[in-house]
């Protein structure tokens, strides 16, 4: 019936795509439709309005592609940019890596900033490119806001203060595709030119659209942007905003739905309330990954991150087995540690429509994995160690209290 | 969108209904079909002949009925008995109560053997009783397998040996709504004559199949019993069974194809491994509460409840405010005690389509509730405890090995 | 993957279960949930409250038990009367006869007034029993408002005429399975005392629900009925109504939440355009059948169904092969003729959530398949007279003007 | 609940997105997946093995890109050329209007045969073209098998004996949007080098993928093309389907599982017969438009198309008024004339997984709403031809005989 069946629920906690909210489900369970109807628009035009709050942007304008985080990416680069141009792109894991690639296949002259896997972007060095740049020849600063293959958060705000430091005109292009919705993402305030996410992260639906958001800086750009270009030109979705039928070509129509449902679901739990639940789900994590005697991918504090924890397991264990174990015992599914920290860590991805019970089964459930992996992990010090922080700082579900 | 939304899942632990298997929810959504084309009877009738596997039997012809559990028992007894019948029942919870209290208002003559709310069926005054019948007035024992307010299993295997050391002739009705499919439940070899259970327990589905499974000699019975039956009458779906159109009104589409499905997953699994499985589950939670300190509402283990554990909470602790808790805090929903042991045990339903991490974040859950309301429990002990027992007891999932 | 697969939508015209709207697929595609919470009792008071207005009614008191219609029927006979009492019943076609069978069964003293099937309940005969019975022994009127097997409608408006010119307080009790909620139906002014319907008629929900309605004269009566029930007792229902819990047992969670959606979309469009929308469908399908060249079973106007209409073959022609065509031709399912009509008529059912151009693309089949079984239709001709009349009465889509 | 709700179901006429079938809707009705478990490698181990058959190849390597039909245009441009490469294209409508406008956006020289709307590509001048260009400065020929905006079907096996009786290298691309899996389409036999499609259109998906297939000719063309290309480029594909694991980037779980439902259906009723009932369907509906007294925008029959028809309406009615009206008043959702054709006619699309009596329920509708704007029609005319022809040739359901 399935593939590979097994009894009760598949725990997911791979950083992507995550676990969908049945009314989501729900929501996309119909028919398709004409998509040049009242009914298409009526509804694009909430979605178009409602989207931005949570890039907390006022003045940017989105754009909902049928695409994938990679078509995302791409619609940014080509967008804003010509071939040739120079971009500032910081290498900090597996996601940071396949953006540079692209930007390099698509022509631009990339300035690769490389950190070891499990830092942070090197801020130091971007403040070095943009003090020395005094012609601007610097086009855009390139960078993820969360590296999902590290569980590294960079700093974006102070990105645009040493921008702002320099007077630097550079575009600010942000990957946002594992914290926007998450994580604390202020488009506005930190002046991000475009920033972009795709559906099946923090915002809980299936893959398929590609959320963008451009400044108004951008879009003016787009105006001298040279970078070849047709499916993924903001140009043609503008057109049809204006002619208020939206859709330069067919949308999916159960996605549409989808979306809708999804951000009902987002404004009833609040934004900064998911943050917060993030931020938990997060800081336990990180409890039992210690509490087990491991280690954190992630070098610093300052950038652990709140949707995704890369656990580095001893030279003497394969993580990779740790995530076919999960998969092949316990309906476990984690993320495997890729490229460079294959082998090396396993991710326990801890992002979207997902709470604290779901998050501790999870843990008993690596606590035992560990175990028969032959790592001596003393079974259920994580969960106590994640329960004891959790216990105190889960708050009353609001709708119930 | 959803009456009183929390995030995440809804981690479903009451002892029904229980959590749906996503095939079955997707067998499920469809529109409605004439129920009396070619296609309905063609999948009733392997639905029929499949559903006996999970009673164990080759000799009972099973009903379908759309009913509850309340309604499955109404026809067991009206389909076998006459009004003024004597019945030996056995009264050892809420359950067995309510099956009782139906007994009388159906007019029976009911023989009540009541023990203290946690102890199994006393089958020593059973013996007694039989012992002394020698004309045989007694015509039918009534007894609830499994006790699903108190988490208590009765010896059926015993209640069989008396009857055929004594040669009593009574039928042997057996309630089995929260045991089979997920408990040892043999309809032949234990020579039960009535079985039933209802579609919302360890069958997986939703509420709206009562499943009753009546052997050669309770069909036998039919013939002589005189309670008023119309709705609930077997002789009506045994005349469409000939007719080949097999329903004598009009079933639920939904429900069947869902029962389809749930029935292949089972046999899937393996009904043997299910069995298996429930086990895990049970020790495994028993094994919590114990490193909690508490009590088991069953006070001796061989009546110990592989699908339902009663936990005994100290007195200083009203046990319904842990219910609350759980739905108000953490998206939980446990089983309040009920009647007799109200406010006194909170129950944990682990039957149905559940797995080890399911159960393993529900009781991490449970922790946190019972330090939340003022019990000094040690957070993690209990899934330390249960993931020691689990982890060198669960299989490999066959279909991924 | 289907049984009898055919591509295409099936088009499901026997008069229940009918098709469902898609929103209230979308609205019971869910998993199960703890009927204890506060979630289920919530929404079921809104139930109770808003089923009340598809009967009419404000002093009715409405149950919503997990069964079918044949349920309900016995639940409104036996919370209300005794063995033995006298009871006027309609024998006018197959439903009324199941029902008359079940009084019987049940041991009423049933007084049956037959007529030929295609003709409405004697109401002569009513008036002159009435007149007769000065000693009020007959303590129910039993009739079925709509006729399913033959499409005759009773005029219940004049029953309750002659029971009050006779000032007789016999207990009025109404199947309205295939008239509730498609079929002017006022249960408060025609003074019905529990009037009945099934989840899979007129409210375009699966199979499941059994929703009877007692008039405050009803509910009185329960108090000293002496019929045995105890699945289908009310005073179970009532007792749970005053705790605020709502369920004497397990009800299904997805009719209920489907229930809910049912409603909303009925209060959408407009009970009382929903009569006018089945007035429009009944019309247009007599007048196809009139074009045909055929009868309708229904021998008088005023008798006339808008829900179901029986159309008279030819004696040369086997009306069960035309619905055999149907669904092995044109995946159209259509109504057998049952009982006395079988063989003789075939049934269009045009009831639920159903339009206009839904009915002439099975009225095209139709003719198709009676050329196919050797009847000279003249294709078109049917749909040509249906549509003749749609298009001067088909109202705009309130939401779309 | 629903925007601009109305009574019963939509009747869905668009040419794309079309109907769902009920299987494949409840296929796709489940939860995130891991994609880098082993399951979803397996699935599409199987899609792509079972996709190339709709295609007709055997030699054909398929891409199924997370994309709309636009996107698969620019895959099967941007993969095999480079700009300023010589192609030909025909203009006959507005959606080979559009990929030309791609065409030219992507740099590339086209070379546009242009012929009236309604008519198809001239393929004289192509011979013209191909005689002339003894150096083979022509890449590629660009064509859209089936014209959607005008309901035109060009001849491609004439395409390609032209390009063999030349001897020309040229490739031939081909836009299979509203063709391929509805009408005869045979990639290996006529030498088509890339063939694309659309989910949402006859293999009746969701849109979100868009179905490209490319010769081993095409691949070798990948080695040299230069166009810019991430996103769309085959080679990332390629690399994955070397290490088993099939995806570059995330897929949606949701449309493989809902691909592998359409296309058990497709083979379950196998696709010539496919292509014989969009034979029908086309068939009925042009003898509708005939009987009407309207034109069909094609101008021949030997373009005429069996997926969709543009139907011409005379000069004092506004065709846009039809599609309003139809949605308003039926809820019949029908295609508006694009462009050129704007105002002038509407379309009937009859591709996907439709049957008969669908097309019969629009084809009245379509009746009703000419006369609501003024059309002097004959009421059921158009379904009387349509019957005539499909009581003859309709076939009977195998799996029901």
């Amino acid at each position: 019936m399935d593939y590979f069946y097994g009894p009760g629920r598949n725990h997911l906690f791979v950083p992507g795509p995550v676990n969908i909210p049945e009314p989501v489900i729900r929501a996309m369970n119909r028919n398709n439709e004409d998509y040049r109807s009242p009914a298409i628009p009526a509804m694009t035009k909430t979605l178009l309005e409602d989207v931005k709050k949570i890039f907390k942007t006022t003045t940017g304008t989105p754009f909902m592609i049928p695409t994938t985080g990679t078509g995302a990416w791409e619609s940014a680069l080509t967008n804003t940019l010509s071939p040739g141009d120079r971009i500032v792109s910081f290498l900090i894991g597996q996601f940071s890596l396949l953006w540079i690639d692209q930007q390099q296949r698509l022509k631009f002259n990339v300035d690769v900033v490389e950190s070891e896997w499990g830092q942070g972007s090197n801020l130091d060095v971007l403040a070095e490119k943009l003090a020395a740049d005094r012609t601007h020849t610097i086009k855009a600063i390139c960078i993820v806001h969360n590296e999902t293959a590290t569980g590294v958060t960079n700093n974006l705000a102070t990105v645009r203060k040493l921008l702002d430091h320099y007077g630097h005109p550079a575009l600010l292009l942000v990957d946002g595709v594992s914290s926007i919705c998450a994580l604390d993402f202020r488009m506005d305030e930190w002046g991000v030119d475009v920033a972009l996410t795709g559906s099946q992260k923090a915002l809980s639906l299936p893959t398929g659209i590609g959320i963008v958001c451009a400044s108004p800086k951008a879009l003016e750009a787009t105006k001298t942007a040279k970078s070849v270009r047709v499916f993924f030109d903001w140009n043609d979705y503008l057109k049809f905003y204006k002619l208020g039928t939206f859709w330069p070509y067919t949308p999916s129509i159960q996605l549409l739905y989808g979306l809708r449902a999804a951000l009902d679901l987002i404004f009833e739990e609040g934004l900064d309330n998911i943050i917060e639940r993030h931020s938990r789900l997060g800081k336990a994590t990180r409890l039992a990954v210690e509490a087990w005697g491991l280690k954190n991918c992630t070098q610093k504090e300052e950038w652990f991150s709140d949707t995704v924890t890369a656990v580095l397991v001893p030279p003497y264990i394969d993580s990779s087995e740790i995530v076919k174990r999960g998969w092949k015992r316990y309906n476990l599914s984690l993320g495997l540690g890729l490229n460079k920290v294959a082998g090396k860590v396993f991710r326990i991805g801890h992002l979207g429509n997902l709470n604290e019970l779901q998050l501790l089964g999870c843990l008993a459930g690596v606590e035992m994995i560990l175990k028969d992996v032959g790592y001596p992990v003393k079974l259920g010090s994580g969960v106590a160690a994640a329960s004891a922080y959790l216990q105190n700082n889960i708050p009353m579900i609001p709708s119930r209290i």
